[in-house]
């Protein structure tokens, strides 16, 4: 399964050489599942994994974007090289614009220390989150030394961040009560650090304050919020939950000695982004010391595992003959009675794996 | 696999019979996904399913439960048994309240001629759609002639509900610039009807001018969306998408001799629910008459013979010990740097189809 044509081959000759061509190849071999993608991802992370990795989420309109461009910008000024990947299609990474940014985008497009990635949300969040955390392996094994990840985040998208960053900010904004519609849509549970951005808007302050007595009442236990699952007392395995070894959420561990800092932040003007970038680094040594580096590294391998796994069953089922031809004339024999999606469904799988591994029942 | 146990058994002879009790214990079993579950749908879809299902999707706060709301009391005045199926972690059904409506949730809660089921959104997506799709069928075969579905519908969700019912309707309200919003979502290509709710607050008329401009831009093929696909013009396999047959994305037919219509309510007063039960009826008859009906259904009927495939084939997975346990060593291995995620997840798949299937890479 690990062996790689003479093309793939190349091409990973390429990337090992630091060529951005080859870069930009290798993602859309993995975007496109082509042939032998896995193989090459394989070689790519044998040699390990080593950037910080940030995501940011929050609702559409909350400045991510601009906060990934600021920050971006900082790190370059030190000369760091960032790679960032955007999963919104309202982000302007997607062809969106950010007019009146004091950091322009376009400068950040044409540095060579940058490699800016948007991804479509075409397709399943399950696939999606898969892909996107593929892409970031990439640019990690490409030698990027920090990765930020940009999502949009309402109701479950949220949860797939924390399988991909290492750091999760959350990103509000003072208007339309995102204070407490946030703790519902479960933001609240996966924030390492909070930020109110637009903080130069009426109401900043009252958010502020908001965000800080959730956190403080939740640190209680105090059952104070719609959902108190504890700090990333997140289903790491929500793509594959239901359907895991013993159906038991994994969680993280709730943590120990970091208090979730409440930022403010105005991207646009650079206001507030040092503080940010501090809280980033206090962040990053905390992960290390703690151990929940490791932890959270050894989660999310499992849950790639699965994905993987999953994704690989499905592939290999789609693209046997006798499975597609079940399928094709699936609707035809449902609609005319004789069968349903439960009957139909049942021959295709015995037909891949064997009546006998069945369930029995 | 479609043999029933006698509980199992006497479990569908009561649900035939007509017994709530047995309906509330086939969805459990169907959302536990107990031993069974598929072989007891299979039972209940065989016999045919026949009720008008209307899914309701808008942004968190659009009033969409006091829409399902004011629908069912209006179709239980005259005699029609509804069913209701909420997936929204926001909904009232969900355990919220709806204080000073004027349609009283407690009222519908203890009718015996409703039945309204509340689904958390943990697990995937794509997870979550398959069980909500399942729970409505199971309505169907009960025997209730209506099924509301209403979801929150941001970003990616809203593309799951055109595979739940035959009549989408998009709720919006005069905040927060939803117009717009919706399009950029997705929302302007799965409404079959679009409810400008809270339609007494300022803005809505603007509201409704911008959403009808931008159903007339579209009906021109212009262009001056940024997502212009067409009327359902959506890919229904959106949980399978790259990995099924030919990977090409299946598209809804597009709409002929359908305006859409543009309505406006105020549904904690009961203002506007008259013209939307006329349009559901209209856009009913339409779908009938065109054929659209049927290839909605035929559509639905394939995407979700390849969604019990694809959770049938995780659930063996990982119901296969030499899978489970390979999965367990896996993060060691992987964090050793003897492994990738790859190599271990190509272990556990040529272990459960045979190495000969593989991709040939």
């Amino acid at each position: 399964m690990h062996d790689l044509t003479p093309s793939l081959q190349d091409l990973l000759d390429r990337f090992r050489t630091g060529q951005r061509v080859a870069l930009a190849r290798a993602i859309s071999l993995v975007e496109n599942e082509r042939p032998g993608f896995q193989a090459f991802l394989h070689h790519v992370l044998v040699q390990g994994l080593r950037a910080e990795r940030v995501g940011l989420t929050g609702p559409p309109g909350a400045g991510k974007s601009s906060l990934v461009a600021a920050l971006s910008a900082g790190w370059r000024a030190r000369g760091d090289e960032v790679g960032v990947v955007a999963v919104d299609p309202t982000s302007p990474f997607s062809g969106g614009a950010l007019l009146g940014d004091r950091i322009r985008m376009n400068d950040l497009a044409t540095d060579p220390g940058m490699f800016i990635r948007s991804m479509a949300t075409r397709g399943s969040l399950g696939g999606l989150a898969a892909t996107t955390r593929e892409v970031l392996d990439l640019m990690d094994g490409f030698g990027f030394p920090r990765l930020l990840v940009e999502t949009v985040g309402v109701g479950q998208t949220e949860l797939e961040i924390t399988g991909a960053a290492d750091t999760v900010v959350v990103v509000l904004v003072p208007e339309s009560g995102d204070g407490i519609q946030a703790m519902k849509a479960g933001l609240m549970e996966i924030a390492d650090i909070f930020v109110i951005n637009k903080a130069d808007r009426p109401g900043a302050d009252r958010l502020l304050k908001e965000v800080r007595a959730a956190i403080h009442l939740r640190g209680r236990g105090g059952g104070g919020l719609p959902s108190d699952a504890g700090h990333h007392g997140v289903d790491l395995s929500s793509v594959a939950a239901k359907d895991g070894p013993g159906k038991e959420p994994r969680r993280w561990e709730p943590p120990e000695g970091w208090q979730i800092p409440v930022l403010k932040t105005v991207a646009h003007a650079g206001e507030g982004l040092d503080e940010l970038r501090d809280a980033l680094a206090a962040h990053r040594t905390h992960l290390v010391e703690s151990g929940e580096l490791e932890a959270r590294r050894r989660a999310r391998t499992e849950v790639r595992i699965r994905d993987v796994v999953e994704r690989e069953l499905r592939r290999r089922a789609w693209a046997d003959p006798q499975a597609r031809a079940t399928l094709d004339a699936g609707p035809g024999r449902v609609l005319d009675g004789r069968d349903t999606p439960y009957s139909v469904a049942g021959e295709i799988v015995d037909g891949l794996l064997g009546a006998a591994t069945g369930e029995g029942a």
